[in-house]
């Protein structure tokens, strides 16, 4: 397990975990490559490389086990731990991932959440008390926390990542449209919601 | 310019624009691929490959025209065009999305929000009335509506999304966490954040 897996085949690993858990929650035992390939429209010769990755996943006479297939590849993606995360910046998108519920059960603790905003101190989300961006990093030293959820203007965002980083965070979810510039052991994800409306807008030209 | 461009490449034009964007507002007016390549981290072998796809837009020794570069790339991105937007999901994403204004001067000019939910309908976002699903197909009509946003539960997001398309809907920003099974002249761009965090994940776990 130790060899380097490309980012392709990493990228792919929460799409084969989505349609295993759906076909998991249907009552479906065993899928063939065949049928997952129709299913998921990928090639079956894709879904067996990529599972060759990871040893196989067992053999494809009988095809794959699903709830055994969907437990390795959640151990593979680290969702049998648990992460402890707060959100910096209480505006409609902190909201919107304070409130999604689904995420826990993923092992994504959300534990706090922060904005400069004194307007908006003390207010809650769901149980959780909107905090002072002061109080940051004593309560992730306090609340032993890994990930931290960037929903700030670009701005900001630098100053703060870099905070976080001194504070020993581990990971950032950033979707503060910049590049964050932290250490190479920093794992960041951008998620940069006009660059994929630009990408649509590209395939929205070319098709005219 | 007909030849095709690779999905990398496209997927590169937004950070350049970001870049070209912010060096224009500084009011950098050339720049080299040397100095690009530092400022953005890649090479500048790369930048100079990723612009002979488009031609190259100007010559080495002198660098690019920053002004003009950044015009150019607009255009391939189709952000010199005006697109009408509405968006279907009023819950906080659907929200922070109606609200994120950089999105109008790019051209992306939001006419409407829709939700399913009546204890929402006659509420306002931005200046904008919800309404309720059933307004929908005479709305996108009316409006020249060509982009949908779905910002829903993955459950009803299949069924808002066929009758999208019989509406003649051109493109969909997908944040529902399904895939869209839409004819190919459809063109569809999916944003599914359970699926970046995943991948958080995994680079986490892969550190430990």
């Amino acid at each position: 397990m130790e060899k380097q897996i490309s980012q392709a085949v990493i990228a792919r690993l929460p799409r084969y975990f989505r349609y295993l858990g759906d076909l998991k929650d249907k009552g479906v035992e065993r899928i063939s490559s065949q049928e997952l390939s129709s299913l998921m429209k990928v090639t079956a010769s894709q879904i067996r490389q990529d599972f060759n990755n990871f040893g196989g996943f067992g053999q494809q006479g009988y095809g794959y086990n699903v709830e055994y297939l969907y437990g390795e590849i959640s151990k593979i993606l680290g969702l049998t731990e648990k992460h402890h995360l707060i959100i910096i910046g209480a505006g409609n998108l902190g909201q919107a991932i304070a409130n999604y519920m689904n995420f826990e059960k993923r092992g994504f603790i959300f534990k706090g959440i922060f904005d400069a905003n004194p307007a908006l101190h003390g207010k809650q989300i769901r149980d959780m008390v909107i905090q002072p961006m002061d109080n940051m990093e004593s309560f992730i030293k306090e609340n032993d926390i890994d990930i931290a959820v960037l929903t700030i203007p670009k701005t900001g965002a630098v100053e703060v990542a870099n905070r976080l980083v001194k504070n020993n965070i581990k990971a950032i979810w950033n979707f503060a449209h910049v590049d964050l510039n932290v250490p190479k052991d920093i794992q960041v994800e951008n998620v940069h919601l006009s660059e994929s409306l630009m990408k649509l807008s590209y395939k929205l030209t070319k098709e005219q």
